[in-house]
């Protein structure tokens, strides 16, 4: 089979054994929302040379805006529940002629009119995680524009919590008075300055104060210019992490190295340990899914 | 004597008389930092037909990119204390001739790296405020783009805290994510969404959490798009009061009508009472820092 993971911003394919063993596999920065709705010619072209019939999808590629949307499972909700919402995709396109394509749906977490939480696609990694650390009560973590947290317990995702760090950063980092202090190119990661944002984070006060002391620790020579992007992103990630409650003992994290390894840093900063999980965890998902469904 | 409140987005000029009264005020958008150095061009323009010698200013007119960075006065500092900073600028430009002009210097609270903070122009205020007020105990605040919160005790300003809020607004609503769910045009101010957007800001979760909440909220139906910017605004404004330590009972605001409104309102919410100031207490702030200068 083939399994697909297209979110906002790239699309993730991988071609499949019958075992679920990633055979080849492939990235393109096209992301499902900014497609132009061009979804069957952008698949078809990347995954050309894979012969498989059945391709299954997750993420993004389900959202409103996206190829079909798919309707969220309400948690707490497993492979089971997940599998069985899985929706079928009619595309006439010749492109696609002969090929069997399905969509994974997105969970939702509801709650009042504020708490409600949604995800689409990190469910995928989280079932393709299941499989790996069984049963249990664990907390997962998956950082990235919208960092997600999912509670899970005995196989189920339990709850939802999404934090805008990655975008916050990018907001702060580009187009806040903050990157007038910030050399425009990134520059190397600086742990020291990370560190002190991530100590910062803990201080009373409140993100929105601490997020002006960047400018006034510039201003004053305080941080340099390459110190600050590194300062910023502590802050907060460690706003993040502090604000996870129950406050976990241990994370598994799902993401990229880049991200993991900053993730990583501050958890264990706090005390907590943790496991890192490659990305490529949507294709075991997809596999383990697309056997449920049968 | 000539006032002149020059900050980062605007010039205000007020003509006084002797006892401080205003007779004549005019404002234009040109911000300190943004007339290319044309100063003396810009405010001779400005002031054009008020004869009087002294020109007294304050705000970021004096910051470093300003028209002469003048030193910050430490906390704890009063009137005399900023009076005895204020610097005498040197200007030969004809336009200006047989002006004095005098700048009145920002002020620091310094600290541990990360948590010193600054202000230029709000002291001014306060200052002008302190005469209304007398001595005692006072929480200010000073709501905008980066909001001021200051601790007076007996004429002396004792502590910054400068909150991003009103920045971090502008970025949310317009460059993140979140914009895709708000309508392009700013909508009446909803009261009811500002009210939960209040409420939410006690929450637990932290305010990156609370931030993807908006979106959220927007993707299932339970707050319109013209609803979202005064929720919004409501857990921004919220999240800053809250972080507020200690926890102020009577609040002095000094400000603009529409951004007053908000803040008296969200404080009187919290069960914090509030006084309501002009933004043109920067006049009689340096009408009152002119006469101890002698």
């Amino acid at each position: 089979m083939i399994a697909v993971d297209w979110g906002s911003s790239s699309l993730r394919a991988y071609c499949l054994d019958d075992r679920g063993v990633v055979l080849d596999q492939r990235r393109v920065d096209v992301g499902a929302l900014s497609c132009e709705r061009r979804f069957a010619d952008v698949l078809a072209r990347h995954i050309d040379g894979w012969d498989d019939t059945l391709i299954m999808m997750c993420g993004m590629v389900g959202a409103r805006g996206g190829w079909k949307e798919v309707p969220y499972v309400k948690c707490p909700a497993g492979a089971s529940e997940i599998a069985a919402a899985i929706v079928s995709l009619e595309e006439s396109t010749t492109a696609l002629a002969g090929r069997e394509l399905r969509i994974v749906p997105g969970m939702i977490n509801h709650g009042s009119t504020s708490t409600a939480d949604v995800m689409r696609g990190e469910e995928t990694q989280i079932i393709g995680l299941l499989d790996a650390i069984g049963d249990g009560t664990h907390t997962v973590c998956l950082p990235g524009t919208h960092s997600k947290w999912a509670q899970v317990r005995d196989g189920m995702i339990q709850s939802i919590h999404t934090a805008m760090t990655g975008e916050a950063y990018a907001l702060f980092r580009t187009h806040s008075v903050l990157a007038r202090l910030m050399s425009a190119e990134d520059p190397p990661f600086d742990a020291a300055a990370f560190d002190k944002g991530l100590l910062r984070s803990g201080d009373a006060g409140g993100l929105l104060h601490h997020l002006f002391g960047v400018r006034t620790a510039g201003l004053l020579g305080r941080l340099s210019d390459m110190e600050s992007p590194s300062y910023l992103s502590g802050l907060l990630i460690g706003h993040e992490i502090r604000a996870q409650s129950p406050h976990p003992r241990h994370v598994h994290l799902i993401g990229n190295d880049r991200l993991l390894t900053l993730y990583a840093h501050a958890l264990d900063t706090f005390g907590i340990a943790t496991s890192r999980h490659s990305e490529e965890l949507a294709a075991h998902g997809l596999h383990r899914l697309s056997r449920l469904r049968g």
